[in-house]
């Protein structure tokens, strides 16, 4: 089937000449057209800006009166394209287009999609910094761990405009969402599951962008049971190759200190979260977890476990990142919503006269629950909406609307 | 009546939010599609552009599948914003999003506006060669002087798609072009004009980026009387205050070694060319010209001299930057059929299996020339094509695309 869509995706691609148009809103087809919307009229926007004296006050001007309202930039150093690791600018350029042209379906946010030449933390720092006045917002796509990390956090710092790693906090986020719904699954459908959620157990395998965030937003919910696992095994404090990253995930995660390897950790746990690499978990892995256990094999496009197999080991509820299964953990559930939200959000408090808060990672636990609150027919085979349900959009934009006030 | 476009266009602005809108190309309001253009077959664009081994074949593999076969970048680092001076990145951005609406409009040019936060030489360079994979072209825009020379040419160099300084190349061509009409209608009609292109005396007043590059293609077209003069007066040898650009221009300009003022140099000129500012030409200067005097007054948005002052000194042809008067010298002339044309000259040469040579000036001497070929109704008042005739792009769009064969 992949193979199929393949073929079919490299004609299209070739026919449409890529997916994104940039069209003008206005026709210039006169001179007075000409001179209201470019020169002499422009001029009097260039001057209004330039009367402000912060940034802060220019940044708000332009989203006045500029594109900057409603556009967000996708930026990618192509250092972790989808599953196929590093493949550079040109190969990202087709996924960012993708991303971009999902934003406009699903959000009505106009995007734009940046590949970057080079894989330079301090410069891709620098150069975002230097390109961000055309954006009400960073999206930062398919960079590689720890990298993204440093990325992240300076940009937010740096920067008034939001910014966010879809491949963190859109994975986190929508894990989280499926393990709420999961153990609600579970509590009613099982009446077993008598855990406090200090107590349930879950194992995070692949300790890149996505798990290291989708560990934080577990933690920040109330999970107090983590173990993370890596492609050396056990993250705990006897490690020596531990990256900065790592080793701040050991406060609250390990408590006991196992050690060992991801068969060590997934025994007896509730819960598996792999954001790894195809097929490394085995059936008999899966019978060594707790009752009823809870797979999220998210390696794509292989899963950790393919779900057939999931389902004889014994899985209560198996999520993956495909689309041709069941239970899709798919970004495209948030991060639509959440720009929406954002270049929405922003352009109100230009109109109270208010400045923009930055945002902080607790936005992503609310937008987590309201996604699991959403769920039409909720079901193991169900938890989690329709991707193409546009009212999840609406929704998640309106918890960020909302989240100030 | 500039007052009027000025809150026209403050008030449209603002309610259209900007001028650009990006949209998808493809509808993906179902699985299907969204697997064919994205996640996982835009994989299958990825992994076909990783195979190739060099950067000019990943560059010709990204022009078949993606947004770069038809987007150019229109960048500005603020420095030099209409004639307002240097206001900065967000006081450009609704001036680069107006140029980037004209391209689509007038060419069907997907572009979009980058404005830069900085306005150092070396950043600005490193910053355009790492974003720059998404696009087909540069259009550099409202950069000062004398940077953008050094900006434009380092580009040229170290990028391989095509990189273009409107306000030099814009101005030039489309001011060669009139002045090769004004020497028609003064051949023509006075049938006096005996003498030969090597001794026409032209003056360029204001050697900022338009004036350097509009003398470089007057050399080029083969006058040989030019004399610059700047702020400080005539570009001469022994001027201890000039930059690398204007000491490289003595070699082909003012041989006699003239010293002085303006008013110095356009004695006896036969055409003044005024890149300048407001209200600097007086009419007895005007009156010291040459018979039949030629006088482009396109400072803006206040000329050098104003149409009614110059013609009652005895200008015999005046052309402006506005559109409100007859001759209006306005890059949009050019830069449409030159984007059109490079993009589809790139794509022509990839179908082909051939390597797209990189362009050299040469070529605006040929479109100023079909510029000028394609007047209808030639006369003092009308020594250009009308702006919004559409033919006119794609004359010059195949000028490029035969330049090579």
């Amino acid at each position: 089937m992949n193979h199929n869509y393949n073929q079919k995706a490299l004609q299209l691609h070739q026919d449409f000449g890529g997916k994104l148009n940039i069209i003008s809103k206005v026709k210039l087809d006169n001179k007075e057209n000409l001179s209201i919307f470019y020169s002499p009229g422009v001029g009097a926007i260039s001057l209004a800006i330039n009367e402000s004296k912060t940034e802060i006050e220019k940044e708000k001007l332009a989203r006045k009166f500029t594109l900057k309202r409603n556009t967000v930039a996708i930026i990618s150093d192509g250092s972790a394209i989808l599953g196929l690791g590093n493949l550079g600018s040109y190969s990202a350029l087709p996924v960012m287009e993708g991303k971009a042209a999902i934003l406009k379906e699903f959000a009505d946010v106009d995007a734009f999609p940046i590949c970057l030449n080079t894989q330079n933390t301090e410069e891709i720092i620098n150069i975002i910094k230097n390109i961000s006045s055309s954006f009400g917002g960073i999206n930062l796509e398919d960079i590689a761990a720890p990298r993204c990390f440093e990325i992240e956090n300076r940009l937010k710092e740096e920067l008034n405009i939001p910014i966010m790693h879809d491949d963190q906090w859109g994975a986190a986020t929508v894990t989280l969402a499926a393990i709420i719904n999961s153990l609600k699954l579970l509590n009613t459908n099982q009446n077993i599951f008598t855990k406090n959620i200090e107590n349930i157990k879950i194992v995070i395998n692949g300790v890149g962008a996505a798990g290291v965030a989708t560990g934080k937003l577990l933690s920040q919910y109330g999970f107090k049971s983590l173990i993370y696992v890596d492609s050396k095994g056990i993250i705990n404090k006897n490690r020596i190759d531990l990256n900065n990253e790592k080793i701040t995930l050991l406060k609250d995660s390990n408590i006991q200190d196992l050690q060992g390897e991801l068969e060590d950790a997934i025994l007896g746990a509730d819960i598996f979260i792999g954001l790894s690499k195809a097929n490394i978990v085995t059936k008999s892995m899966i019978k060594s977890m707790n009752k009823y256990p809870i797979i999220f094999a998210l390696a794509n496009p292989i899963p950790e476990i393919m779900p057939e197999d999931a389902k004889e080991a014994g899985a209560y509820i198996i999520a993956t990142g495909r689309s041709d299964y069941p239970n899709q953990i798919n970004n495209s559930l948030m991060f639509p919503g959440f720009w929406r939200g954002m270049l929405d959000y922003q352009y109100e408090c230009d109109k109270k006269g208010i400045v923009p808060s930055k945002y902080n990672n607790n936005i992503f636990v609310k937008i987590a629950k309201a996604i699991a609150d959403n769920v039409k027919d909720l079901n193991t085979e169900n938890i989690l909406p329709d991707m193409f349900d546009k009212e999840i959009v609406h929704i998640i934009s309106n918890i960020i609307k909302d989240n100030n006030k």
